[in-house]
């Protein structure tokens, strides 16, 4: 096995992977990631009143795009991205040329390991990236290609060759990505436990996907990233991510691809208001019953061997058995297949192929 | 949710757990374990010559089954219980009166975390079997009910409650549980990682679970924690508890019941002889690529409502579908059968209210 301590992805990725941060303000939080980011290119969706100025810190090298950007380069296709709400950030998967992406939201912060050194959390997902994934069978000493580690004695020696990794899901220390009624009653609670640990999420498995500190592979499950209706107009909020990530772990499942989580933490720093969550969520709290069983029983047929058909695939179950839920379902339908149409539109060739750049504020 | 925190589990738990110990050797690593297990009753299942004696330090409480012991009490049916291997343990699970069961290897000590405090590995497993387990959705701050950890967003409210947990599966520090091919290639390699965590084994997903540090409900599971056919006169060593496992997870999966890994650690003192490992594990090695795809195709019918019924279903399957693989699966299949016949010889009302205890031993 490759030994990814061996690996150095920091300088090997450079031009490979893009961070995408949605924002309404100053990129301020920016300058504690200076070490890690500025290598990188930034693709910053500026969520809200357009007529606003973001600053960002000077030296990093980044591409903009407010809501007059979106609306001028997909036209009547904007209506699929959302606005007043960070699922607005899914329009830069669509605009990026490369390979992987990085999403981080700009109240996240560079974290510490037990030992007090800060934590590169974007090399730890390029890690996680680089390295297999192991959905069929579960390794109880966790990563087995992780220095140190390997498969343990019971492991079929047919699946230790991993399949490729398309999603890296990180954690967060400080304060947790609880929903508004826990928020509510736990309001002190921080996560202060490290566990030292990344894991491959097993085939079949379902899990609430955060968009906080995330990383995937763009040209293998990018179509499939969609963070769906939110915010502005729409009845519900705080389920782009986790939209995402049940469509994203059915289609990963259905193709043979893997979804790790756990390391890299980043310190998520300040609490959002749980009054406010819960007004976004609670339509959510109670659909949510119905939609993990429809994602849990989701399959997918033989010929839908892309990430598009299999997108456009579950599109039309959600219109034939979440439309009864609620009419809400769709319009989300419609609008996913609308997103698949703008992606193939923007990423005509395949995504890293293209050089035909969108036309955004560039710096 | 009750915090798992403020339970005292060593002390609730001193009449309801018995510690099986297989061994062909004096119990002098017990010591080290004395503060942990000297108020819980042991059993000793002692392997090979039955005319040896095997030395208990001073002032523990246990009851020693040795070959002869075990061929009085089973009579024909002792058949089942594997010589010279210590598979040889799961007989002490089949008289045990208690509810539950924790299991160790006699080359396994306490372990300390990264504290520096000795783990009480007990307690802890204790504390997992104790708390519920959350089989059908992966929470990625792990373990839920653990002081300090929650259920993240988009973790469905339904299925908070979670389920009765029938296994706690521990880890090793040191010596990892490695197959012979990978302690050959790696032989210095050990275990150093610490990770703070505990969590559910997915619904549908199999692991190989290692007898070394284990503990279950034995009234929930005991009857499909046979580990088979193993040692003097098989074909194979070293899959008993690979065994055991497969048909204990299927089951539990069929149930409702949950499997959790992770903490606690113990300190495993000594590698095994990787050549003797192979001599005994190669024929496991390729029969695990056709015994993993038969128990993940496993299903039970509704009507098989307990695990006896479970097991003997398991049973016909593998003699249809495995037998033609190798005559041994014949043979283990037969040998299940003797096996749930034999517990509920032993354990006719109900594990855990019967007072009518088999003559071994005692102290």
């Amino acid at each position: 096995m490759a030994d990814p301590a061996t690996i150095s992805p920091a300088t090997l990725l450079k031009d490979e992977l893009d961070i995408v941060i949605p924002t309404i303000r100053n990129l301020d939080f920016l300058e504690m990631w200076r070490p890690f980011f500025q290598p990188y290119h930034l693709i910053i969706v500026q969520d809200g009143d357009p007529s606003k100025a973001i600053k960002v810190p000077e030296g990093f090298d980044y591409e903009l795009y407010n809501r007059n950007d979106i609306n001028r380069i997909l036209g009547p296709k904007a209506s699929c991205i959302s606005f007043k709400d960070s699922a607005c950030r899914c329009f830069g998967y669509m605009v990026s040329k490369k390979k992987y992406i990085y999403t981080i939201d700009d109240d996240c912060f560079v974290a510490k390991d037990p030992s007090g050194k800060d934590i590169n959390a974007l090399e730890q997902h390029i890690k996680n990236l680089l390295s297999p994934s192991t959905p069929f069978f579960f390794n109880t000493l966790y990563d087995p290609y992780r220095a140190g580690a390997d498969f343990v004695r019971g492991y079929p020696f047919s699946l230790r060759e991993g399949v490729p990794t398309a999603v890296s899901h990180g954690l967060w220390l400080n304060i947790p990505d609880y929903d508004a009624p826990t928020q509510l009653v736990k309001p002190l609670e921080r996560n202060t436990r490290y566990v030292d640990a990344v894991m491959t999420i097993p085939k079949g498995t379902l899990f609430p996907m955060c968009g906080m500190n995330l990383a995937f592979d763009r040209e293998l499950i990018g179509p499939a990233m969609y963070f769906g209706l939110m915010g502005d107009g729409q009845p519900i909020g705080r389920y782009d991510d986790m939209w995402a990530g049940w469509c994203t772990k059915v289609i990963c499942d259905h193709l043979g691809w893997g979804v790790k989580t756990g390391l890299p933490y980043i310190w998520h720093s300040k609490a959002s208001n749980p009054f406010v969550n819960l007004r976004k969520e609670y339509k959510g709290i109670y659909w949510q019953e119905e939609l993990i069983p429809f994602f849990q029983s989701v399959t997918l047929p033989k010929d839908c061997t892309s990430v598009q058909k299999c997108y456009i695939e579950i599109a039309n179950q959600v219109k034939a058995k979440l439309g009864k839920v609620d009419d809400y379902f769709n319009k989300l339908a419609d609008a996913m297949v609308t997103w698949i149409e703008a992606w193939d539109e923007l990423n005509p060739s395949g995504a890293s192929k293209s050089s035909d750049l969108p036309n955004g504020v560039s710096k």
